[in-house]
């Protein structure tokens, strides 16, 4: 067995790290961690600290860490078949199940599910897809994309321009033009605290006409949202936000991706954000949720409406020239299919409804009146506690206080919980895997609310 | 078990393929496969058919199928850690050691390496890595990259720009007007026979030099190439070539990103194609040949002059905003740290060389003298027959004839061999697993003999 400190010196001296400080990880100035086991909703490192893991990862492993049944599914397929490619009408059994148990769950409208790796290539492929449609459908001129400020859709050249966070634009010359934003629906943070959220939605809505009008709706393809906000912020939309905003959209002839890459499989509470809200989507993105990242796999969802042009396509211009070289690999097909198993053996959607409104309801009781926590919000198995200087005013801290982070690192430092600062804002971020136990969500409202007393007082 | 039919039904109705014929396949026009096993350099379907697999699933089983090594340290890791992020410092001890093992393969420039999922992602990192470089140095024009035609980088929006092929542009957009496309160092097509390889490539790298003339070196961030062109035709450089290039990248200051999806890890006989062609590359791309394709892995690997800056960058900026959720996934480490043991264990890199030039020696006794046979050539386990209607004149078929596709169903119906028409030309190209022997190299010749017979004569 490898000594750690050996493993510490090849990881400074080797490893780039995503999201990182890279300088100050390669000086060795801040922390490493190497993760060694995991089991439930607890991760261990391999200097035998456990920590409560109450944002599954990266809001991924959402059946929890260690289930045997997804290892084995893995292990046998490994042992069988690990690879081959799915191009010019290949499968697998596994491959092929796992497409026929998405469009099972997915909504009805759906037709067929274009496999890739992550929810970045993912979102790629849609305006792929969504050029292409317009272009078969010879309406050339329209292709830009719309997006939400504080949406998070990737970290790719074009799908980083659908992210509308400032970290992932600043220095990387993003976004791109074809990309162009509007408002985030993001009530807490409306410029005019006079509205409710019924003019606030009102204001979004005439936001977006606004833009359109602006750009030319022969110039707009598609708008593309997360049901909840996630990176941004984990912002539930207001009440009537998605029927506005899709009626706007049907009016302009503007195709719909629901990026679920977050909300698909459950962490609403219902099998998609979709269903919850009522969103009626030309493509749904999906990823995290659909192996539970026990292995890398993505997908797009098209719908009846957006495959017919597709077929339209290749039927007057061949096989289409879009590929990855691991679409469908057979790790993350048969990694898909047991974790969607599982998923229903364990009714863990009921559960992640179920727990997640627990733990919004305690972290609100424990939380809801420290003078600066200005919004606390959630929905499904996603909570969000915000912070403000003062409340009433809804005055917020300086950037540079790193409350938010501070409040993090702390939770983990006295507790051993992990929740996330969310990279914009001071925001403390929770998406425990749906087993949650009850019993698990005092620990982490009981912890959060002792972090929140030693950085704030 | 699922019975064959019911399968290709579910198929049909809900399985997205990639690079296929949308309608045909979902209209049950054209065939589907459906890989059950596979083992060695030979694969089986559901119907019983075992096929010898000459292009070793996209260029990318480099160990052959059924390596029970790999596949066991799948099984473990996925048993013991299926999933944790690797953002801000985190690690796993598979993604550090495979971290090590890379750079202690790559030439010595070289400093760290990010993990991505597949090549077109790494090449994505690529170009924003490169971008982000001359924000940070100030030199916020430099930011084209220079591509080839007939190169392959992927299928991405950028990625898929960099490609220059048709098939992957058409009816799609691309390329962005942040890529510009060079000459393809493609003696065989060149335009002028009389040249020699060497006034040939004079007139490459003049066409480079007046191409950074017109736009500006100054608006010029990189150049990408393939050591060996894949995808484009599998066409090794003429002599002198990555020299020549090179010279004039220094010259005004344009990074080089070596892609070496398909040739890093061995495949022409060197672990590196930069180690074989003398290429002193600023960024490499690997991904294929890191895993053999047994879990999605690829990796962006930075040399020492860039890392630095990225240093600085984060210095200056703080944090990356760059990751996939997937980044150095453990289940990918993993496999990637048990397959760079079994090449080095087998000696697979030299075996690859050896019988690579037999294949392609084989190959060339057999067909060399075929009036339809105009060019065979090759470098390590790469080999590529390129169809002319009449050789003395190298004239070229009709594309609509579909003589290339025509020979590798032939191949494939008759004997059971899969090579693959690649999409631009009549080439049929063949990338066998390294493991392959001399007699499956002599099987593999005598059924391309056969199949250019079938539909040539
Ligand atoms: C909503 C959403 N879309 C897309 C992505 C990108 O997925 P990946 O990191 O797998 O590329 C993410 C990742 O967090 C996400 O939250
Ligand atoms: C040289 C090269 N670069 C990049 C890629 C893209 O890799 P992927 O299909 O894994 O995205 C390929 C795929 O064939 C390739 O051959």
């Amino acid at each position: 067995m490898l000594k750690n400190d050996q493993l510490d010196q090849w990881d400074r001296d080797n490893f780039f790290h995503p999201s990182t400080h890279l300088a100050q990880h390669a000086r060795g100035d801040s922390p490493s961690r190497v993760i060694k086991t995991a089991n439930g909703v607890h991760i261990e490192d391999r200097d035998g600290n456990q920590l409560l893991d109450a944002f599954a990862g990266l809001y991924c492993v959402n059946v929890g860490y260690g289930r045997q049944d997804i290892a084995e599914a893995i292990a046998a397929q490994a042992k069988e078949l690990a690879y081959y490619h799915s191009y010019v009408g290949h499968g697998t059994e596994a491959s092929i199940t796992l497409s026929k148990m998405i469009l099972d769950r997915a909504p009805s409208n759906m037709s067929k599910v274009y496999f890739g790796l992550g929810g970045s290539d993912a979102n790629e492929t849609n305006v792929k897809l969504i050029w292409y449609y317009n272009n078969i459908l010879g309406r050339h001129e329209k292709k830009k994309i719309i997006s939400r400020w504080r949406g998070y859709h990737g970290s790719g050249l074009v799908t980083g321009s659908l992210t509308g966070l400032e970290l992932f634009h600043k220095k990387f010359d993003l976004p791109l033009a074809q990309v162009v934003h509007t408002e985030a629906p993001y009530y807490f943070r409306r410029d005019d605290l006079s509205q409710t959220e019924e003019q606030f939605v009102a204001h979004c809505v005439a936001e977006l006409e606004a833009l359109i009008e602006r750009e030319g709706a022969d110039t707009i393809a598609a708008f593309i949202g997360e049901p909840v906000l996630g990176t941004g912020g984990i912002v539930p939309p207001p009440a009537g936000y998605w029927a506005a905003i899709q009626a706007v959209l049907k009016k302009h002839d503007i195709l719909l991706v629901a990026d679920e890459v977050v909300t698909g499989f459950g962490r609403l509470g219902t099998m998609f954000g979709s269903d919850h809200y009522g969103i009626e989507a030309d493509i749904i993105t999906i990823a995290k949720g659909l192996t539970s990242a026990y292995a890398p796999l993505s997908g797009s969802i098209v719908s009846d409406k957006v495959w017919k042009v597709l077929e339209q396509g290749t039927d007057e211009n061949g096989p289409i020239g879009h590929g990855w070289t691991y679409s469908a690999h057979p790790i993350g097909a048969a990694a898909g299919v047991a974790n969607l198993k599982l998923i229903d053996e364990l009714d863990l959607v009921t559960n992640a409804g179920e727990v997640g409104a627990y733990l919004n309801k305690t972290m609100t009781e424990a939380l809801g009146s420290h003078p600066n926590v200005g919004d606390i919000r959630g929905e499904g198995m996603l909570c969000a506690v915000e912070f403000v200087k003062d409340k009433d005013s809804r005055t917020f801290f300086d950037a540079a206080d790193k409350i938010g982070p501070q409040i993090s690192a702390t939770l983990l430092a006295q507790d051993k919980v992990i929740a996330r600062a969310m990279p914009q804002g001071d925001i403390l971020g929770f998406a425990p895997p749906f087993c949650l136990t009850k019993a698990e969500a005092d620990t982490v409202v009981a912890a959060t609310a002792a972090a929140v007393k030693t950085v704030l007082g």
